[in-house]
């Protein structure tokens, strides 16, 4: 659809969540929305033979310096959580829970409170006491929240979104697409601000 | 060097080559120089356990993609080689010859030709009587250029710059230091950018 910006995420990653934190006023700017899909970078890894930039050798390092000098950049505010990275299938299902029960708004808040909880305070989301705090100052019923991310039909919900992504060419997070056309990458921001105010270059 | 900038790049990268478009003029704006060093993305790729992106399932297609979006985004030509990656060890050690015997100026704009002839015009500079032209059209003895690029202590000479890059920590290119620094890729001069103007953030 013209007026939207589909834009997909993993809970665990930095580049993700430096983009969550500007992507709503971008979009605004160009009378845009947002249409934001929780995924597993752990499946689209996996279809295209990659892994975390964190586990190769020389990449790992400079990686874990770019998120945080990324977020500076942005003027985001970041800490490099202790473990990463980590699961985030609970958290992702609570986020389809919401969309598909809520609608996209109430999905948008819980992506980004779980951002910030991964990259602001260093919250270990794959934890369950975790998420269920979360879930709790978030103003979920942490027992419903819990049951959801344990619930065989939203498992297959995340499911097939992974499935979805990475059958439209989706390979890492944050991805976007605009008109169709596919955008990698945090630092892609001046591209699609381009693409939004002049059209396709 | 507090008014230098190092940028490492591979004879077959096009965000190299994009970014040789623009690193000079950004330089100058801040009152540097750019020193260049030409390496073999193959060497960093095997020290970093990683391959030329078009190599991998997904992510191919967007680089390919990318690459030329990534060139009309800063205004500069782009034609995808038929032929890619190509190996770059013989330009390279024309650029190291020429730096070590004329100096800096000299590599720079042996840098440029073959960048341009690559990625503007299609040229495979892998094949000897393309690179010998290419020397030819630049004013270089090509018969002085063919022994360089079979001369033992060229080779070695390069395979040292390889060596010294990845024990930096360069593993893909463009790889910019400043002020010891590390950026990497064509998409961080915005963050290079505000480095030059305003010092670390």
């Amino acid at each position: 659809m013209k007026n939207l910006i589909d834009f997909y995420f993993d809970f665990s990653s930095p580049y993700s969540y430096i983009a969550n934190e500007w992507v709503d006023a971008l979009a605004a700017r160009h009378g845009r929305t947002v249409r934001r899909h929780a995924l597993l970078l752990g499946a689209t890894f996996q279809a295209a033979e990659l892994k975390s930039p964190i586990s190769y050798p020389l990449k790992g390092a400079y990686s874990v310096r770019d998120f945080a000098r990324s977020a500076r950049f942005e003027g985001v505010p970041y800490e490099m959580p202790s473990v990463f990275p980590i699961p985030t299938q609970n958290a992702a299902r609570v986020f389809w829970w919401l969309k598909d029960t809520r609608g996209e708004e109430a999905a948008a808040a819980w992506a980004t409170a779980g951002l910030r909880a991964v990259f602001a305070r260093g919250v270990a989301l794959n934890e369950v006491p975790a998420l269920r705090a979360l879930a709790a100052q978030h103003g979920l019923d942490a027992d419903a929240a819990e049951t959801v991310w344990n619930d065989p039909a939203w498992k297959q919900r995340l499911k097939a979104v992974n499935e979805a992504a990475i059958a439209a060419g989706v390979f890492g997070a944050p991805f976007f697409f605009v008109d169709g056309e596919p955008f990698w990458g945090n630092d892609r921001k001046p591209q699609i601000e381009r693409w939004l105010a002049q059209g396709p270059f």
